[in-house]
């Protein structure tokens, strides 16, 4: 479907803690890799939307499930969507897998502010970029 | 109060990113510094509770809010809160304060592991150790 | 040449600081990669040769120039060869391009251990497998 | 002495990796804090640099050794000095130690750049303020 962002990272040691699995907090760093390379099928970037609109894209709320752990070596399947667009945000569902193993699930909520850190409507221009790509979340 | 853990750390080159703030997955890090210092302020450590009873925490859910954008060289202060404890698991709340600025809140689910990932229900000794740090969510 | 190993990184913002370039430190994770994708060319992994043999490959120094920022959204070439092969160790040259741009320069040298952290001879076989790819270092 | 800088830090997960051990390019991000802390006792700061004389410190080299490996929960104390003093740069020796056990020892060499990253030459109130720390570096 081509609303659906895929996205593939491989686990390396930086990612790893002593536990021998993927620590909490890197996860998150997947999960952006993820939205700017899905940012990127849409035809934007973080450099474009500061240049083209003067906006930055903040993450606003983060909720994570760890459902299973991953380790060194493992590649992980990242599946994106926009679950929800507004005019000055939108949130995004991401799931990551491992093989058929769902690994972890989320919803980030990401919002775009101007030069001085306040929220802005963007342009119908940017929203209609966005809005193809919005999915049913029911659909998954 | 003392059942309010209180931690501090200040943000150094490496917790920041181009947009000038901390990086978001960077606040988990600093989440669970003060997570660490609470278990010592119990008298338990990671290490200690893998010795005496065969246990690991791990991460099994993390919700946070980002409210407000810290900067290079501020120093951020760390309220941790136990506010449900259960047999197998106990969730946390976290708050982040630059100063009176509430920056971030948080709640975090922790579970208790075995050697082979799976959930353990935890001693009545180890219930009883954290029992007298539950705090009700309300008071914040 | 088939005894260069070349590997590709895209910048990301958790690899960036508040300087608005790559943070110094994340350079030596994008080395790591380079070497672990490297090991995997030759028919190894970290994981493999400590199934193998017993062994893990751990960090005994390294030296880097910094020559150039690199900022958001680059993509890095990170060229890698063995510049010196002995029984428990070998030393990886590295270099970082941006384009044709030289970002960093690098040596790394690598010690085989055992599980105890003692150094160990590694067995000819291993040592043949490696003896292939290394490089005269006057080769740039 | 009152030319040698310290700097404590403990180990927590985010610095491990799935060798047990802290992630070798973590080492770094300790290096640095211990350098931000000696700066200000210099009377300094990065802000502070870079308000007043509108210059940054960017890293330019870094050689480290690695002699034993660090482990979760551990103490590690730096030792930071200032081994040599150019008009647009300054090398700093750090090493770290668990209680009498050498960790790593390493040489850093930092420059000081304007807002287009060039090298400039900083003014002799600078050079005055950095110059009663410089160490001889026999003295270890």
């Amino acid at each position: 479907m081509h609303n659906i962002f895929n996205y593939k990272v491989k686990v390396y040691y930086e990612d790893t803690d002593a536990g021998g699995i993927v620590y909490y907090a890197n996860y998150l760093k997947y999960l952006e890799r993820a939205r700017t390379e899905a940012l990127l099928t849409i035809g934007l970037s973080n450099k474009k939307i500061k240049k083209l609109y003067g906006l930055s894209i903040v993450v606003r709320s983060c909720n994570i499930e760890y459902k299973k752990a991953a380790n060194l070596e493992d590649i992980l399947d990242i599946k994106s969507y926009i679950i929800l667009l507004k005019k000055a945000s939108f949130t995004m569902k991401q799931t990551i897998y491992k093989k058929k193993e769902l690994i972890t699930e989320s919803r980030t909520k990401l919002v775009l502010v101007n030069k001085n850190g306040k929220l802005q409507k963007v342009s119908s221009e940017l929203i209609k970029k966005f809005n193809r790509y919005v999915i049913n979340e029911q659909i998954n």
